[in-house]
């Protein structure tokens, strides 16, 4: 199946916000063999909007919109939705119930505004944005099918999952069977990946698609597999992914499930039943962040403490100062430190610890910016290495905290 | 002057990537009263790209692309534009030389693919890319323009500002002086604030816009205005943008620059020469990431304790066993005492903590999952404040995270 995507926003073309929402539903699509064709950034314009519908029309059979459902007057994407597939606008009870539900647990009052929120076209079916006041509205056209969504990224992700996906895949059924094998892997460059696995992935049945995403330190690799029959493909797609992790080495192969490696990290913890904390001075927060975005994180995360400045490292986490005058905050020493003196203070079996120079200051030819020392407390030892990361200080500080709990991960897997 | 973006890359439709480019030229052509027009992402196709570029010349006088311009096979912009505005592809000395020297600078060495990269359509004028090897080529077409910019992030934003904008601003001068003002607003509901303005909105002069832009409980504001007269112009912004203050309420606005939150409360704290530290627990350490963002955060942010345990709470921060067991860990007098605690344990004139129920389980019916309580402690006293925010786990870290530097700044402010 074919999909074009239409993001509405005068806000995305001005540059103050990025469109997530075409990655978040093209990442949902394509493991079901759905091809996005082209992604139309357009401005909260009636004449652009329509234009760009006739467009999407021409090239896919389904169209997804999001945003411009907002209730001020510069959203207007609606009404150009209602004169596009006619009909005329008309308040509807069950979605008015809904918006006041929202509107409620927000902890506010509707008005004049929010009330216009029910308003739909009589063309369209209505899905109930359970998350947000904007309602989802879905066209018939031609056999093709246009679903209008809001633009908040999260209730376009959760209404996605909880409505829209389930109703187009049952709309337009895919053709067989669909199976997904997940492979994460680390300590491979991807050009180094790809001569690796080059004559494996030329054996593949015509049926079955491997997939690269690479980012940070790991590939994810997907085989994504289409059959009719589910006994082929089921032994097919097992036997071609237990080849994959024999040659790569289970030892490089993170998790066969394609999810954040700060679950894969925390699920290894409470198997080890091993409670863990962080001290970090570059990352600045971001590994507990990422830690604890997890639902049940408390279960083996206790804490950590963000040690900025040497007066935190050296009263909080007693690291020595002779350690930090000597070998400098950036250094295996102090790191070193911080990881043993963190699971002291905060009572737990295993330790992060991070620092290095995020930049874009604070760098010299011995220490240059992107510089970051490791460590990994686990109850047999304390392990460290030195990283040097490419970018700005935003990258530096994401690269160092998925190293991190790549080393991590594999220390502790081996205790 | 119009723009057209095209953005083109086979991994931007599967949502592995996510352009971010469009928004990098965006915000800089923006403030020049420039206008985009339309974003349109593609895939290495080249039937798509001379589809996209024909639409993008329909609608305006420039058009930038981005991507496309690797050595590997699956990268065809070049050959697609060299068959679009004619002539052929022939090696050119100089970019062969920068791709040398590029190369050279990496520590990498010259191969069969990267000297593909100095073969360049005879139609078109070279701007040399100083930070990578894929040459930026402009395009003159029926006097209307086409850049072609690599799609690395960090080399389209830096030969936007090293050239190509320079180049472009050159050959189509701006009619008249361009004007911004920012008001960033708290403490009102998008529709609260369109119905507070609309007076004002609609007696604004034709050539000022206003822009809006809401999120996480800040509102942000910027009035735009182009006009041949300077003087009047800046009278006439001055004077509508300190009629917006007023109306507003100027404890209300957090700024009159268009900067993150977290840079307004690290300005503040350094121009009153205060320190700070966080004790975090629902929101598990995204202050401390958000704040360690900013470059220079050193100079007032001391560092953090996630206190993500009750062990954690008692142990480090000082609160209380019986406040814990008394009140829980939800409470008043909890996180007050984590605010002073993180104080005393940092050495910190001030400290932000938080405690709350992220979800999705741990909510109650008199602490359902969104309950946060966040405290503020400056010198001069504690105060803490319950909020309830909607949304999954993500969305109340991120809104209880934003909420607590709003609260921070107000507070501090006061002092």
């Amino acid at each position: 199946m074919n999909v074009s995507i239409i993001a509405i926003g005068d806000e995305l073309l001005i540059g103050q916000v990025i469109d997530t929402n075409s990655g978040d539903i093209a990442i949902r699509l394509n493991p079901m063999g759905w091809r996005v064709n082209d992604v139309q950034v357009i401005a909260d314009n009636a004449a652009d909007i329509t234009r760009a519908i006739d467009r999407a029309f021409e090239l896919s059979d389904v169209v997804i919109t999001t945003g411009g459902l907002g209730p001020t007057k510069d959203d207007i994407t609606k009404e150009t939705l209602c004169r596009y597939f006619g009909g005329e606008l008309i308040e509807n009870a069950d979605v008015l119930e809904n918006v006041k539900h929202v509107i409620e647990k927000r902890g506010l009052k509707m008005n004049e505004l929010t009330e216009r929120q029910a308003y739909v076209p009589t063309s369209c079916e209505v899905i109930q944005n359970r998350v947000g006041t904007a309602p989802i509205m879905w066209f018939e056209h031609d056999g093709k099918v246009l679903v209008a969504m809001p633009g908040v990224p999260f209730e376009t992700r959760e209404m996605l999952d909880r409505a829209v996906l389930p109703r187009l895949f049952k709309r337009f059924p895919v053709d067989g069977h669909i199976e997904h094998r997940n492979v994460m892997v680390t300590g491979y460059s991807e050009s180094l990946l790809a001569m690796t696995i080059a004559d494996w992935e030329n054996s593949l049945p015509a049926y079955l698609h491997l997939a690269y995403l690479p980012n940070a330190g790991i590939v994810r690799l997907r085989i994504d597999g289409q059959h009719p029959d589910k006994a082929l493909l089921m032994s097919e797609i097992n036997y071609h992914h237990s080849q994959l992790v024999k040659m790569l080495g289970p030892e490089h192969v993170l998790s066969d499930k394609d999810i954040p490696l700060e679950e894969i990290l925390l699920q290894l913890l409470i198997d080890k039943h091993y409670t863990i904390a962080t001290a970090e001075s570059c990352t600045g927060g971001n590994i507990a962040h990422l830690i604890t975005s997890i639902p049940g994180s408390s279960e083996a995360f206790k804490g950590s403490v963000v040690a900025y400045s040497n007066d935190v490292k050296h009263n909080v986490l007693g690291v020595s100062e002779e350690s930090l005058n000597e070998f400098g905050a950036v250094s295996r020493q102090v790191v070193e430190q911080m990881a043993e003196g963190v699971c002291r203070a905060l009572g737990t079996d295993c330790a992060i610890a991070t620092s290095g120079i995020a930049g874009p200051t604070g760098g010299s030819d011995e220490k240059p910016v992107g510089t970051v020392w490791i460590a990994i407390k686990t109850p047999s030892r304390v392990f460290s290495f030195s990283h040097r990361f490419p970018g700005n200080r935003q990258r530096v500080i994401f690269r160092a905290s998925m190293a991190s709990m790549i080393m991590a991960v594999e220390e502790i897997r081996q205790n």
